[in-house]
């Protein structure tokens, strides 16, 4: 049983409408919207990365969840299970700075110690609308956006494999990585995009509240990689897709990049993840704002097929990316397409 | 720094009135209550636990710290790395089937593969009463209460760590643990009170409803040892405490079975932990309900000390018991007292 397999099992033996999104929305004379995201040493980030840059990562992720539902973070609840030798105070003290530039008050928790570290999140946000966003709202006829570029985090997640870390306003990638001035700074941006991502709050709280004159927006954040992310928002929405792959925004010099990892640039963009953007649906007369920077990357269409457009041809796009039940490691190295 | 040093410097660090109970109450026109609370393999139970019962501890451990703030649960998130093998759909039937019981909805969580399995669940309650229960509550002169027998647990994860386990309706004890009958009788009991504890609920919302007349309760959940509970208990409540060694309710043949482990029973009984009783105070002329088999150990003094009184003679007591930031095993072996 795969992880969206589990998920659909879980929703049919509970019968529950609160899972299956980014987030679950309890409604109420107060609203609620409840995200949960975990960073585990070994799986999200090697088990030597800088404390501060872990709690960076879990409020992130956390966040990105909260921006795909369109809510305004609130209260965060940490879970902390923490190696021997652990920086408690670094790690808290970039929780708390972080925290406090999003807004959120930590108020809660548990702690613990144990062999490896891991954190887990628990968000509670508030609507930003009177309905949050949603996977399931997407419609034949609507226009897919990206809000930024994907298969960056991918690239940078196979440097910090590789040694690269990020040290104070530093990147310093590994030692055995040479590569072409251009490539160096593609690679700097990546390895920085992966472990400290940004998540599009602001682009969720627009996409909640715009005016949806003919329909609402559909919305999910690219964690688990752009083909997998795009199979969810479908299966919720009960419609196919059309991804134009020349459209699909990319970081400059990421094709150099990735040929200089050895791997194939659609590898990293269709199945990377942790991208931490908002793939979203709008009406064909809606646009998002400019200072959004998104980009239309397809349509949705009637049916339930999910297809890739690549110099005129169209094949079926399988869903590709990462696999929470299924993935051990910090990134799936079998190549692409 | 230890746990309490690093809660109290996280309350002073952000000012949070929420950090500090067994749970965080947030108010508003609906009202909530928030736990969270953590099992991993190797500090809370063994690697080779059958998943049905990992989930029903992870259960019940957050449901007590929603009794200890006179809460009735709602909706619980789950957040599980599981370890190679693991048998997510054992564990979900458990955890679902527990969950109706107490009617609890799961409704979302985050889902990862690791080395290692580990469960951290967060819990919202709706308060039972206009205020919840708190730990800072106990004034001079209240009787001090506990809500069951303590130490038990400790004995049972002494026996699981030899070997001990629960299979279906039997207790299977270590081979090499050969002892008299009733003895035997008192390790299957422990065992079972340790891998399947039960959350005193209904007592917490007695507590949480019951006419205040002289002042309100306070109380606690004894997770981390009698000891380190109370002390925590009169440091919130800037109290201190005495505490009666010979009135503290023990199971059946408990000291026998202490000795028969090699320990102390006051080793188990005021620094074991995991007994998921609650520690309350109520004012003199409160008694709770029969039912509920609750039994005064002593009462709350001006001052902030903390002192056991054993054949007459009163000695200081030291917050013994489980430190999350320093123990890594599942029992403490350090003698007492």
């Amino acid at each position: 049983m795969n992880e969206d397999q589990l998920i659909g099992w879980l929703r049919h033996r509970t019968g529950s409408r609160l899972i299956g999104d980014d987030g679950a929305w309890i409604s109420g004379s107060d609203s609620w919207v409840v995200t949960m995201d975990s960073q585990i040493a070994g799986v999200h980030f090697p088990p030597d990365l800088d404390p501060a840059q872990i709690a960076h990562r879990l409020l992130a992720v956390n966040l990105s969840d909260l921006a795909a539902m369109g809510s305004e973070p609130a209260f965060a609840f940490l879970a902390l299970a923490a190696a021997p030798g652990f920086d408690h105070r670094r790690f808290f003290e970039a929780l708390l700075r972080a925290g406090e530039s999003y807004r959120v008050e930590l108020a809660g928790g548990d702690l613990a110690a144990a062999a490896a570290t891991s954190a887990v999140m628990t968000l509670l946000g508030r609507p930003a609308a009177s309905q949050p966003l949603t996977r399931n709202a997407a419609r034949p006829g609507d226009r897919l956006w990206l809000g930024g570029s994907v298969g960056e985090s991918a690239a940078g997640c196979r440097l910090v494999s590789m040694g690269a870390r990020v040290e104070g306003q530093r990147v310093q990638l590994p030692a055995d990585f040479t590569v072409q001035a251009p490539v160096t700074r593609a690679a700097r941006r990546a390895v920085r995009r992966h472990l400290l991502p940004s998540p599009q709050l602001e682009l969720g709280h627009w996409l909640v509240r715009c005016s949806a004159t003919a329909g609402r927006p559909a919305a999910i954040d690219v964690s688990d990689g752009l083909a997998r992310d795009l199979h969810r928002l479908c299966s919720a929405s009960g419609v196919g897709a059309e991804l134009d792959l020349e459209r699909i925004p990319l970081a400059t010099d990421l094709k150099d990049l990735a040929t200089s990892l050895d791997h194939d640039w659609r590898d990293f963009a269709l199945g990377g993840g942790e991208d931490y953007v908002l793939l979203f649906t709008l009406p064909l007369q809606q646009q998002p704002p400019s200072r959004f920077s998104c980009t239309p990357v397809g349509s949705i269409v009637e049916g339930s097929e999910v297809v890739i457009l690549e110099q005129g041809r169209k094949t079926e796009l399988g869903p590709r990316g990462w696999d929470h039940l299924q993935n051990h490691c910090l990134i799936d190295k079998k190549k692409a397409p």
